[in-house]
């Protein structure tokens, strides 16, 4: 019975490419896996795939009874829903540590770095397996698109020593030009209804008792998002009379001008105006530097939940 | 200021030998770190480090403010009290994974051997970090206790591979009679006070909201214990009269005949021998083969409260 190597709801290209790479990986040790996404796949990531030629892992969303090797998070709500029934075999990640347990000794492969793909490439070296050119390729480019082609403030010298080493395994010489074209692709929100957008990176988390889910959209320009703002504001505030959630952020990152701009729907502005110590106009406010949801966004509202 | 890196509360050889081991790795690759211990250290973890002429870390119980690397278990109710006021830099670990949780990234280094000082010795090979001998020595002695000298289903290939690496560069040549020395010095339990000897090696687990309490005394002959079993059972039962635990359970290991007697007070003694498939005897009864806490009593116990 193969391990079944999975990232997380909503999946980002991270988490597919990650699972991709990691099975890989763990086959070649003699370890039968199986990589499985828990949703779709975004145009970034089919972008990826695309280009490298490969084919979405499978759609997978119950596991009981299985056992699961986890990437890119270690939290209870991007797990699959029946995670409690399998066996946790293994944790790949680069976030906090989250709310997962297990009742078995697990391998976990955690690194403050910018992206799960660096830590994977630290695994493919510590067993002495080669990486293929192709999965070198979506290895890179999910590093690139974690660390907004190296902008954000969680991408560390790790991170950038490992685009370099699989850009010459793929024999891609131009990897910055490579990682603009894939946030072209990311850009083009035009046409998309705005509940797709909310939730292409959408991430749910328990701030001491309270649920908050975190959306971002990271373009080349937000002028993009003028013709449509409103319809994300509107849908937003939806989706939080729809759910239990105590707040509902959206993350409106330009990559070219470093900063987010930030939709909020909550129960108590003022923690949020708190943790950013920012006030908001009409549920709105701009972040300067803020590109990343897990440094930068995540830690000062938990610690304004505290 | 400098991290801390220090094991669980009651602490064993791991988590005291793993707490130097990893300071000391942790300022060679410019990270100041000071070694430091939540409890007495056993007769022993004594022996070892006064074979390898160490000194035993600072205790300290509080590190509220501080950064503090962990050691050897990833359970709120192992960690310092104050641990959610600190900040947790880093988890090495051999076990299942408990609920800490952390506000912001880290990096675990978490792997399915027999002990923690066998990851550790895989972060030195990491970093390329030469190992001094006498560190060699008391990461070798952490090895050979956590092990059983290679007795416990906990032990894998790793623990063996790295222990014949750790005794070529301490120059021990026979590290089994080493290990022989080490655990006769554990089985000397007479003229210790029986809460001594109950807590020398205990652990609290939070099982599906039970507190439960799981003492350990490994011993090369369970004869050791003829004239004292009566006081050991005695105190137990005060010892759950004490406190808030659902069960306290005290394990008589036997590494020469590799079993262990397990005396157990509780609530509800059903789902103890519902987890062994044994019935108790005036609350005792042999376990067969069951050497390890971690891997033979824990999960199956957990199961049945889950
Ligand atoms: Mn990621
Ligand atoms: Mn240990």
């Amino acid at each position: 019975m193969p391990m079944y190597v999975v990232g997380h709801k909503i999946p980002d290209s991270d988490s597919i490419c990650g699972a991709i790479a990691l099975a890989y990986l763990k086959n070649q040790i003699d370890e039968p896996a199986v990589a499985t996404r828990l949703g779709d796949v975004s145009p970034e990531t089919a972008f990826i795939l695309d280009r490298f030629g490969f084919e979405a892992p499978a759609l997978k969303e119950s596991y009981a009874g299985e056992e699961v090797y986890i990437v890119d998070h270690s939290e209870l709500t991007q797990a699959p829903d029946d995670i409690s029934d399998a066996t946790i075999v293994g944790i790949v990640d680069h976030h906090k540590l989250g709310d997962l347990t297990t009742s078995t000794p697990l391998e976990c492969w955690i690194r403050p770095v910018g992206c799960s793909n660096t830590v994977i490439k630290m695994m493919y070296d510590f067993y002495q397996v080669e990486i293929p050119a192709n999965i070198a390729g979506i290895m890179l480019c999910a590093i690139l698109s974690d660390t907004v082609i190296f902008k954000s403030p969680t991408c560390t010298t790790a991170d950038i020593r490992c685009v370099e080493a699989l850009a010459e395994i793929a024999g891609i010489e131009d990897f910055k030009a490579l990682g603009m074209e894939m946030f072209k692709v990311k850009s083009a929100v035009d046409g998309t209804p705005a509940r797709d957008l909310v939730m292409r990176d959408f991430k749910d988390f328990n701030m001491n008792d309270n649920l908050v889910g975190i959306g971002q959209l990271e373009v080349t320009d937000l002028s993009v998002f003028d013709n449509i703002k409103a319809d994300l504001e509107a849908d937003i505030a939806k989706l939080k009379e729809e759910g239990n959630r105590h707040s509902v952020i959206l993350l409106l990152t330009d990559i070219m001008k470093e900063g987010s701009e930030i939709l909020v729907v909550s129960d108590d502005a003022s923690i949020i105006e708190k943790a950013y110590g920012k006030s908001l106009t009409d549920g709105k406010v701009w972040l300067d530097g803020v590109l990343s949801r897990k440094k930068q966004v995540v830690p000062p509202l938990q610690d304004a939940f505290a």
